[in-house]
């Protein structure tokens, strides 16, 4: 009997967020693999299914178990919580069915099941601060070079994108999200806003902070949280921010039709703009 | 009777990656706004709500009917494919209420309901190409200038974010994923894999292409793809794109356990990695 297995996405936590193809998958797995917080999550799905937990740093562990159900037939679900492409279990279980000799011919199946992810989750409790092109940087050095993540930040405040930093802070690592916002003050308004989502849609652990660059960092959070930069663009309107795409350049919020010197359908005309 | 408005992501298209959320706000509402194509990806939802849906270039409109109805009492839902906060309704509706009076005492309650953006929902349709760090960017000059989309990207490549171009190609506007090519491939490997995912999630009309930075303009594909570039460390597994996070750096495979000179739970000691 051949085995699957599913690399699934649940969402932030609440239930109500986990996709309906995300729960099928959860239900039809005989195992499920993952970290105990996460397994506790989505706790009220489960029925008979056998349930491989374990902590933190212990994901190479967790990709070897989920892989080794499979490839023995079971049906098996790896779940992470957000999207389990994004910093997530994904890229780990299939360097390990790489390694353990997997190809898309072999009979165990594997799919992955696409989730919310923090930056979309968190942004949607503060408004629309992602509304135009942004990007995501995790503070852990766990696994990544610091000087790399330096660079990153770097590029991102140039590119004026607005930012979502995973992992922003741990016991171990409080000085990272200072050294962030150092380099971002170079490029950006100090006033320039920013929220600190932490546990997004956990119940009453859920706490949302707004403030802005120059103050942020005195804000209380942890590694759980996701925290959001805004662009250029970015400002606040009441207790929410917003990034907006761009539409107020070009038309007329009364009428609905075009401004002078713009064009329906046609590339935003930056002289009429600047005059 | 006071309204309210609930701006919500649908997902790429697939009922099965609708959240309950969303589900819950579409079935509840008395009128859905939206793009006509989104309209139609919802449609075996609907019941007895009203429908308000128009074409392309239309936005402004629709938020404006949105917020009309809500003041008049109604239950609106406002549907975006993806998630509602990126490239999408979000930040035009909140526009539209701060420019009609509203705040966060109005008696007309506002939510914004996440879903599966793009770029989640095709990463997961060719491995996980996004499994690092990366940025989504716009090539649609409609509403933002060419050039500020340039040093975007030019600014992505430098940072090696794994990046995800939204609105790549439509009628008018054939050259600019050209220009982003060019870009990128003076700082990337012409052999850095490349997936165009269009309709992902939409039965039959979803199609995959796998290419490479040197090649993939050749490929066929229109509005409704995305585009997606691995970094310096992505690569082609069978027929997927892996970015890894960086477990392999750190961690032996087979063991679990940590490479010489790595600690578990401590920044990762480039020194050895080096070596």
């Amino acid at each position: 009997m051949s085995g699957n297995l599913a690399i699934v996405g649940i969402g932030p936590g609440d239930l109500k967020l986990v996709t309906p193809m995300a729960r099928e998958a959860i239900e039809q797995a005989e195992i499920i693999v993952g970290y105990k917080p996460y397994i506790k999550l989505i706790e009220s799905l489960l029925t008979k299914q056998e349930i491989e937990a374990n902590g933190m740093t212990r994901e190479v562990e967790r990709a070897q178990i989920a892989v080794e159900h499979a490839f023995s037939g079971k049906k098996v679900a790896v779940i992470s919580s957000g999207d389990a492409g994004i910093y997530a279990m994904g890229s780990l279980v299939y360097q390990m069915l790489q390694d353990k000799g997997w190809d898309k011919d072999h009979e165990t199946k594997v799919t992955m099941v696409p989730g919310i992810t923090a930056a979309n989750a968190c942004a949607s409790l503060v408004g629309t601060p992602l509304g135009h092109d942004g990007c995501t940087i995790s503070l852990s050095d766990l696994l990544t070079p610091w000087t790399l993540i330096e660079q990153r930040i770097d590029a991102a405040a140039q590119a004026d994108f607005s930012i979502t930093f995973y992992n922003p802070r741990s016991r171990r690592r409080v000085n990272h999200i200072e050294r962030a916002q150092e380099i971002l003050l170079c490029y950006r308004d100090p006033n320039t806003p920013v929220a600190i989502i932490d546990n997004a849609y956990r119940g009453d652990e859920q706490s949302i902070q707004i403030s802005d660059l120059a103050n942020f960092t005195d804000c209380e959070f942890a590694m759980t949280a996701a925290v959001i930069v805004g662009n250029s663009q970015s400002y606040l309107f009441d207790d929410k921010i917003i990034t907006p795409r761009g539409y107020d350049n070009k038309y007329c919020f009364e009428s609905g039709e075009v401004k002078q010197g713009q064009k329906r359908g046609k590339a935003l005309n930056t002289k009429e703009l600047i005059a």
